[in-house]
């Protein structure tokens, strides 16, 4: 098959893999509809995260079940599935606690790697949901979305407790900020800041709910929210980039007892404990627990209630995978979907 | 009137001071019952943290109100009183939230130095509590430690998510700690184990309803805590000191998706951004409302169902300060309660 292998910083190419076949009976083997690069995906692309040799790729994934193992029970070949970016038992006892991104049996996709023709997805009855039919076409980018970004977003908003008659402040306009912003507004939120400088992300994000956009950052954005939020910060703030910035800026824009969900992945980031103990903040996120929401987030996007698939602005085929690395590396893309 | 202050490092002295009088309409004065010297005292004791010049200190206290401002509704001359280490309106929308210590006209008792013969409370109604009567003299180490560490180590389990059913750790075995061995017990933790390598503080802790004794710390401290929890970690983890080493003790005991009450006043803490996203743990915390909490305290101090004034090992004049001081800094008294 063809898939997508991270040679070097900066050297995508799409190659001969061996085909993916069911190593064990809970495996089961799909071929994916759509797949995508994903900002996480740019961490080792630009050499900020290591790479040891070529390496496949990608963690965003759905598709039609071509293959089960013997001890797979929920899912049939035919249907449409779709899973994120740890496979998960969803039995142990994270999983019932909501943690299936910490399952004491987690697998990560990534080194699968989903930008490809086919994909192995293991311990596939805690991992994959079957939609209920096959959906039109163009509901295959929502869907995808569910895989990672929205479920992320989704995940943010919920670590921050958006929710009935909150002020929610979004740091990150990249795709999972922006989801962040549709699922506050799903989850109830009153107010929804927006914090982006790039008017066709600022664009979406009044489309997907926003009430306000706020363009400052550092200093002037934490400003800028205590402003309009009579001087004590929002209830809920949602980071999702990752950096030492966007995290003390997060913190600094939330009141006294409100939330910080945090979900872009951390990197370089070191928090000094006074700004922590005298926030008064709480903290919550990670890997989100994807699985935990992918019921609920099908059945809405299956009753085209959201469409989160909007955040993909290109659309390229598998064989084109570089391009659409370096157009998202180049902010020329949100976020680009690889048919293969 | 007789108060303690602070000179330099090390430098404890009982001095005559001007006798506190009615400033401002919401103000009161009290005469203190008795007084005492908390751990986040030892800081600037220590040298840890900078004192400039000669200051008043101690910010806990229980007393009989002397007179009041003109404003002054709820507490009457006569009463006793409990109140905490800093003076709230107890009506701005933080207040109101419960995180009284995040007022918005917040005061800090410490620097009226609360060690003393008489105290000025600032906004005497949003601060104060009184008790049903005057309360035997045996209550009255209870009520003090309702004042600051109790209330901080109730905030600390609180935070944690300490409840029903709930596996806690403790880490800290100063008086705050030992407080929220006894406050994760009343709020219906299932098992409580103290991180503790002091003979005398496991009792306590025990007394307070610890069920186990952890003497390791660091990585062992943490495997530990992880073999007595089915490999997952506590529920809950009280952290009650403030240092980097407690800090990442505490996170690291925690599981996926359970909660970090952090009440150590952080000293030195630069805490991994990648050690807080893969933990999945909730934090929360800082200096502790203490007012939220305090007509529940002083319910259960009044009923005699809690006996927190069992953390002062030392009584001793207030003349004696400055032996107070270096027995808890020699770790040779857990907390030492001072009478004027």
């Amino acid at each position: 098959m063809r898939g997508v292998v991270l040679h070097a910083s900066g050297d995508i190419r799409v190659e001969e893999r061996e085909d993916p076949r069911i190593q064990e009976p809970t495996d089961a083997v799909i071929r994916l509809s759509a797949t995508c690069v994903c900002g996480s995906d740019l961490w080792p692309y630009r050499g900020i995260e290591d790479t040891d040799g070529p390496s496949p790729i990608g963690h965003e994934y759905v598709g039609i079940v071509e293959e089960i193992g013997d001890d797979v029970r929920t899912v049939q070949p035919g249907q449409f599935v779709v899973g994120s970016f740890f496979a998960s038992d969803n039995t142990c006892e994270n999983c019932r606690a909501g943690y299936q991104s910490a399952c004491i049996h987690r697998q990560p996709i990534g080194a699968e790697g989903a930008q490809a023709e086919f994909l192995r997805v293991p311990l596939a009855d805690g991992t994959l949901v079957a939609t209920p039919d096959v959906p039109d076409d163009d509901l295959v980018p929502s869907f995808l979305a569910a895989s990672d970004v929205l479920g992320t977003g989704w995940f943010g908003a919920v670590a921050a407790e958006a929710g009935r008659g909150t002020t929610v402040a979004v740091v990150g306009d990249g795709a999972v900020g922006l989801l962040a912003v549709l699922s506050a507004k799903q989850l109830g939120a009153e107010r929804i800041i927006a914090m982006s400088r790039h008017q066709p992300r600022q664009q979406l994000a009044l489309e997907y709910g926003a009430t306000d956009i706020v363009t400052e950052r550092g200093d002037a954005g934490v400003a800028r929210i205590k402003d309009m939020t009579n001087g004590l910060g929002a209830h809920s703030v949602i980071e999702a980039v990752g950096t030492q910035e966007s995290m003390v800026q997060a913190i600094r824009c939330t009141r006294p007892g409100g939330h910080v969900g945090y979900v872009g992945v951390a990197h370089g980031v070191e928090l000094d404990g006074q700004l922590l103990f005298w926030s008064h903040a709480h903290l919550h996120g990670g890997p989100a627990p994807v699985r935990r929401f992918l019921p609920e987030l099908i059945e809405l996007i299956w009753q085209r209630r959201i469409e989160p698939g909007k955040v993909f602005d290109l659309e390229l085929p598998l064989e084109d995978a570089a391009a659409g690395y370096q157009a998202m590396d180049q902010r020329k893309a949100i976020k680009t979907l690889l048919r293969p």
